[in-house]
């Protein structure tokens, strides 16, 4: 049932349903942008934004993953490039090849795929990124500047995502109240400290596992961000009529009638919600696309701040 | 009307009011376990902890401030130092200062008085501070590793001793519907982050000047945080029967009937909230003692980090 949106509209609207967010269109979007940045910065000062990420291990969606993210980032003109490390790989040897990435000039952004094997600290990884090419926005550093307001720091992907999308959709975010399901370090307390920062103006729930009532907190909300890991798990009546509700949910369910046996659903019970709600994200098609267009943003970021070259005002 | 604490107990309860959390019984608590750690830390290991706190300039409040937090930190046995530069300073200046306390061994714990001369940058001197001795806890690192939930950070003097106040209170958080008023960096950025974190389970909102019908979420609040600088900005008609209330505003007003013509007042129209919340601090002697408190024991716990001396399990 799904309408198909043009490469400029982020937002499409059936007859008594819910606008769809089209997140696909709005990355293809911010991709473009950067594009014409990382030409702008070859053409004006010789700078080719670069972007390396380490994959440790065999898993299969994160080798899917850092494939899209090697091809976007080529796609978009920069240096892009993959490091694979066997899943014997130790710390020591992990935080090897960072410190030869934190050194190398070539390179503005860098990023170590999770989830990595039991034997290396995803901590002590995170911390040996050097903050100024921590593009993931994982570094304490990073989310000490999100938290703080400070403008130099990063914001990790999928957050900056949907900040991008509430912009485009043109939902009003100043006084809103906007209630976040889920407190990981990934989505729920990032989107919670973007969001409560002055400018933006959004009054702020966290709701978790711990949450009593969640229900009467949902339905409070102007803006909706599920971002819990639990398939379908916002249904309609924990949504209140005309909100906006983005579903940060990546849940791999069985379905038979599909070729693959499984289906991706997000955290919101979609079918149901797109009737109350007055804009939605769909997944797939909503947050994810965002995640590795802003990872690209960041890196442009990051080379444009390495090598002291100011912003011309391109996002 | 104020009923006399004994040192043990944390509140006190009058007929038909909320029972007062006493803060500065819980300080005197807090700074008597302090100084058992530092005579252990002395005895078993030879090491005395230290802090360092740089004052610049001659405002007279900060003047006091600094000078509690020297006799404090002397009184509980620990190094006490206190660095005072001219009004005319440059950041230069300032950060060669800490520079030479970063390297000090004797320094584990480095404070720069706020606020700064206008030459100088405060994020630029706070950044300047080694992560393992920032104290006070304002460092990006520091705050990051706040809401991500490391642990080998520090947390803002302030609300950590809101959050000791409520333990020592026996409030239960898990689940409670917490409402932060204020977004500081100083104060409702890190409540917030604090209080969100698994374990400690709340489910917190955070309000400011931006909020639309603030009262609604206040009344909501089982335990409310008033932090927006306002004196006696909280009155009672905002107040959900039987809550705590946490009061850390400190604002001078005018009253002539006192010797000065001033007198300090909460964010919290006491007399009135008294009689609708079930517990509540006073201003002052409710979080203001706590701050040097936790100053004090951050610094302790400093000491023992960079010494790699483990916790005997004292706070």
């Amino acid at each position: 049932m799904r309408a198909e949106a043009s490469a400029t509209d982020a937002v499409v609207q059936d007859e008594g349903s819910a606008r769809l967010i089209d997140g696909a269109a709005v990355a293809r979007g911010v991709r473009a942008r950067v594009a014409e940045e990382v030409a702008r910065l070859k053409a004006e000062h010789g700078l080719t934004p670069g972007l390396s990420v380490v994959l440790v291990g065999d898993d299969p969606a994160s080798a899917v993953y850092v494939r899209n993210k090697e091809k976007q980032s080529v796609e978009a003109g920069m240096r892009g490039e993959t490091i694979r490390m066997p899943a014997t790989t130790t710390q020591e040897e992990l935080l090897a090849v960072v410190d030869r990435l934190n050194a190398d000039e070539r390179v503005h952004g860098i990023l170590v795929q999770m989830p990595l094997p039991k034997q290396i600290e995803p901590a002590a990884v995170i911390r040996g990124i050097r903050p100024d090419k921590d593009v993931d926005a994982f570094h304490p550093a990073n989310v000490g500047k999100l938290l703080i307001g400070e403008r130099d720091g990063f914001a990790p992907c999928t957050p900056a995502g949907v900040m991008v999308l509430l912009e485009e959709a043109g939902v009003p975010l100043k006084g809103a109240e906007v209630v976040v399901v889920g407190r990981s370090n990934i989505v729920g307390k990032p989107m919670a400290a973007l969001l409560m920062q002055p400018g933006v103006d959004a009054t702020v729930t966290v709701c978790h596992s711990r949450t009593r009532d969640l229900a009467a907190h949902t339905r409070r909300a102007d803006v909706l961000i599920a971002a819990i890991g639990r398939g379908r798990f916002v249904t309609a009546d924990m949504v209140k009529p005309g909100a906006v509700v983005i579903d940060v949910g990546m849940n791999r369910i069985d379905d038979p009638t599909t070729k693959t046996g499984t289906r991706l659903v997000g955290d919101v019970d979609f079918d149901a919600v797109r009737s109350v709600a007055s804009a939605i994200t769909p997944v797939p098609g909503g947050v994810g696309p965002m995640t590795i267009a802003m990872l690209l943003a960041n890196t442009v970021r990051a080379a444009r701040q390495l090598a002291g070259v100011a912003d011309a005002g391109a996002r």
